[in-house]
This record gives C-alpha cells, structure tokens and sequence, in this order.
C-alpha cells in the first residue's frame, strides 16, 4: 500500500448492529456501509474512510480499520455522540432485513468535510446514504476519474430526483434489481439498464441476490451467477462489500477497460460471497489473497464456454 | 438431416393454442410442448415425434412440421377426435400463463406407441407431460444415449414418485427454478441442483426466466443470462424450444463432454429467445443457422472474461 498507489476514497455509515439470524445473534457488531466498503477495498488499494461515530465506538473497530491501513482522517468522532446503532433480523431465504430499531444518532446531523489530502482521490465509492450526502462529497472531489454510486429504495422513493443527480455525476451505479426497476418504474432490468447509462453513467451494476449479478454498458452485458454456497451465516454489508471490492480492484489496475470492469464484477462477487460467511467483517477481514482468487477461479469457471460451433 | 445422424426423438402435446397477450390474441395457432421442441431441435438433427392430435388438426401444421424433416409416423391423427386446445393469456410480467380453458380432447387417452425405426433412438425428450407416459416411453426405447426430462408443477404435486422416476432414468433433468425448488422443498438453488445430481443425473438445467438458465453437474455450475430481449411478444414455448434446441444441438456434436453440454445451454437459450418474440412458432420455423449463431455470440460475449489477475 506504499505511495503513488490509487487511493479509494468511501463515504457511507459507520456502524455498529445488532443482528439476529437462524445462525445466531450478535450485538453491537462492527457494521455500516463504509466499514464493509473500506474492508474489501483495502485487500486492493488503500481505503480512506469517510463517515462519524460517537465516542461509543469501541477501540478495537478503530485498531480493525486501521489495521486494514484504512485512513481514518476523515472518521469524525463526535465527543458524546451515540454511533449509529441498527437493530434486525433476517428470516426464511435472507434476502431482505427486518429492521427491529433504527437510532441514527451522531448519523443524523452527518456533514462529510473531506480532509484536504483525500480531495484529490480518483476513486470514489458513495455507499448508499442520504443522496444530499453523495452530492456533498462529489462537490469536494476535485477530479475523480470513477465515481461509485449506490443506493437503496427509501432515497429513490422520497429523493428520486437527487438519486438521478448523484447518478448523472457518477461513473458507476450499483443497485440491486429491485432498486433498479423501481427508479425507473419497469419490469425489465435491460430496460432499467438502458436507462441508467442513458443518464451519462459508463456502467450499470445490477445485484441481483441469488441470481448474481449482471453489468451493463455500451460494449454490452455481462452477467455473473451467484457463488453457490453451502451457508449463509448473515446477508449484512453483500452489497457493500461487493462495491468496495469492485473499486478497489479497478484502482489496483492499470486500465480501466471493459475487461477490467468485468474482472472486478468478478472480484466484487467473490468477495460479497466471502462476507455472508460470518457475521460482520469477521470473514472478509482476515482474507488473503489465496482464498479470493480461488473463488475467483471458482466462478470464472461458472461462465467459462468454448464459442459455439454447429 | 441425412443417414446416419443421430435423430432425436420427442414426446409431448400436439395442441391448438389460444394466446392472448398485450401485443395481440392469435386462435387455434400450432403449439404443444413435442412441436416447439421438434421445430427446435430439427435446426440441428433430424427429430421424430411422438404425439397424437384429432383429425381438426390443419394440414398446413402437418406441412410445416414436414417442412422441417420432423417424421411424423410417431403422430397418431385420431378420426373425429379433437386436438388438445388450450386457451390462455400472459400479463404484466408475462412470467406465468393464465389458462382460461383446457380441452384435453385425445390428449385424454394417450398412449404413446414408438414405430419400430425409433426405438433405437439415441437421444431421447421427454417433453412435460404425465410421467406415467414418460416412463411407457422410456419403456420402449432400446438404447437411449442421452435422455431428457422436462415436468411441470402439477406432476410435482400431485405424481412425485412417477417424476423422481423419471428423473432417475434420465440424463438430463430440465427445471424452471420454481419447478426444482418445489421438488426438493427448499430455497436454494443450488441445493435443488445437488438433490437432481444426486437421483442419479448427469445434468440439472434450470431455467430461470429473465435471470436466463444456470446448469449444475458434477463438474460444477455454469450460468448463462437471458438474452436481453428487446419485445417479448408471447412466452409459449421458450422451454421446450429451450430443451429442443438443446438436445438437438447434443446429438449433432461428436462429444457429449462438458463443454458441450454448456455450449447446448447457450444454444437453447438463443433459440427460446427467438421463439418468445412472436406467437407459436412464427419465429423458430424459419430461423436459419447464422441468426442462431449471432444470439450465440451475444450470449457468448455476456460471459465472457479473462481470468481474474491481480
């Protein structure tokens, strides 16, 4: 992680949750987008973390991030302020949480000021947040080359026309396909697709749970399955440890072409695989890199087919 | 389609449909499982069916299906017996049929009889139909090579143990997901997959709808995306293109080896991408090779990537 490497730079929540599945239940784990963005990103470039918590958060998360060497400058820790704490539970196949309790406290009144060091970051990742927050840090980036944009369903259903501004100034949108056909009110995700690198974006990432995922871009689509696992231990942070993967991969690499970009699908994918393996970062923070280009392996043989010939 | 090729032999409905969709109703045009498969697979091999039909059934049907090769000494044409007619419509979605009618007609009373030339076939499709009349087809083939099982909901429900029948003296098991999972009681996937390996089958094709179709089988998984289709125009008959195609494709290749197995589920995926863009076989009948090989290099560039690098 020496000098003169891409830096990515992530924003999103700082977290802790407590979180019950058929697995077990663990409180106050280490959770928020940022926290499982920054983790994945680090295993390939160095992370530079944009988020609050209150003076609640424990030491040890601080000493975990830092010893994945995520910058922490611009982590502010708010001086009797509560971490935003998340409460719920996963049931049946997982694919969606139910939230118990949600106290947003030093997340509430979040007002990313980026240090001056980290304006000057290419990769950037909003993880999904308050679309006004996006737009706050897109103002303070002085020349991203590849902007990351996430999102969810609450933010496209109260501020849909700040959600398709945050996606017209980024590079990348990554949704899942319920997200994705309701920002555009269609049943179809080629149509979704269409739409979304119709609002300037170069690539359309579309998560699609169990059935993987599936990109779209000018040069076409490319669809990955889902790495079939034998256990599913906690959904939490799959997205954001897809997407924090996806751009780290992409800011370790020299060019930034279709290829690369269908490369880090398969890189993100295989990490989002590793993450629901256990509860919190407990899986993908001692990863090596050993374990992520097996499963790399393992699903680039999924797609792998000899042209056809009659 | 001359001597000496592998044939393939397929047994299923023979049917009139009524078909309404948002993009029109057509009345009493060619259906059945045994005539989108048999138009499918003739593209690749010479196809014999199995079925029967009442003496209602026009003969420029019959001449369509000649036109295509298809041997129709296999087709009983019962006197003053009346063709299965079924009637149906697709919304929204269009994932799932609404049947406003069944008329079974002779359908009712079929027993299917091998002429003596088939029961050497090789290659075997048991379109979906009651497994009791798999199984008499099974029954009366000498040497199957490669056999081929679709099903449905209702014989999951209602004749389990003639379907796991079936399954086990085949080859290759052809599912829509809802179908594996329903017959397994489960939520995953791959898990369903497992099971269908495990009564004994080379193959489990799934058929996923617009998330296209995932194999499993001893040497792993493969997953290939729907085509992404610009007009959907009528669903009837993607899968049993999708299986025609398929073991079509199978008994024109030398090898039956892994690859060719995948390469099979990208060609019957291209032809169910055909088939669904106008009503019955409108589309499928007059296809020629080079627009089945472009569907296949798109589906085929929808997977590609080279081997992750880091």
């Amino acid at each position: 992680m020496g000098e003169g490497r891409n830096r990515v730079l992530i924003v999103g929540s700082v977290a802790l949750d407590n979180v019950t599945t058929a697995h077990g239940q663990e409180e106050r784990i280490l959770g928020g987008a940022a926290v499982y963005g920054s983790i994945a990103a680090s295993h390939f470039a160095p992370a530079d973390l944009i988020g609050v918590a209150g003076d609640d958060f424990p030491q040890r998360y601080l000493d975990l991030l830092q010893h994945h060497q995520i910058d922490l400058q611009g982590l502010e820790i708010v001086p009797g302020g509560k971490t935003f704490h998340w409460g719920g539970e996963y049931q049946g196949e997982m694919n969606e949480a139910i939230t118990h309790f949600t106290e947003l406290g030093v997340f509430a009144d979040f007002k990313p000021v980026l240090p001056e060091t980290h304006r000057d970051n290419q990769f950037v990742f909003l993880a999904n947040i308050d679309p006004a927050i996006q737009l706050q840090v897109l103002d303070q980036v002085r020349n991203p080359k590849l902007t990351l944009c996430d999102s969810m369903n609450l933010w496209i259903n109260i501020k849909r026309e700040e959600v398709l501004e945050v996606l017209r100034r980024s590079d990348v949108a990554l949704l899942n396909d319920t997200e994705a056909l309701m920002l555009f009110d269609t049943h179809s995700l080629p149509t979704a697709g269409e739409k979304l690198l119709d609002l300037g974006l170069r690539h359309a990432v579309i998560k699609k749970g169990s059935h993987g995922a599936q990109m779209f871009s000018a040069d076409g689509t490319f669809a990955v399955p889902a790495i079939p696992l034998t256990e599913v231990k906690d959904p939490t942070g799959a997205g954001d440890t897809f997407a924090g993967a996806l751009i780290g991969y992409l800011a370790s690499r020299p060019q930034h072409d279709e290829m690369a970009f269908r490369q880090a699908v398969l890189v993100g994918s295989a990490c989002a695989s590793f993450v629901v393996e256990d509860f919190s970062v407990h899986r993908t923070s001692g990863l090596i890199p050993a374990e992520i280009h097996e499963r790399c392996r393992v699903l680039h043989d999924a797609i792998h087919c000899e042209p056809v010939v009659f």
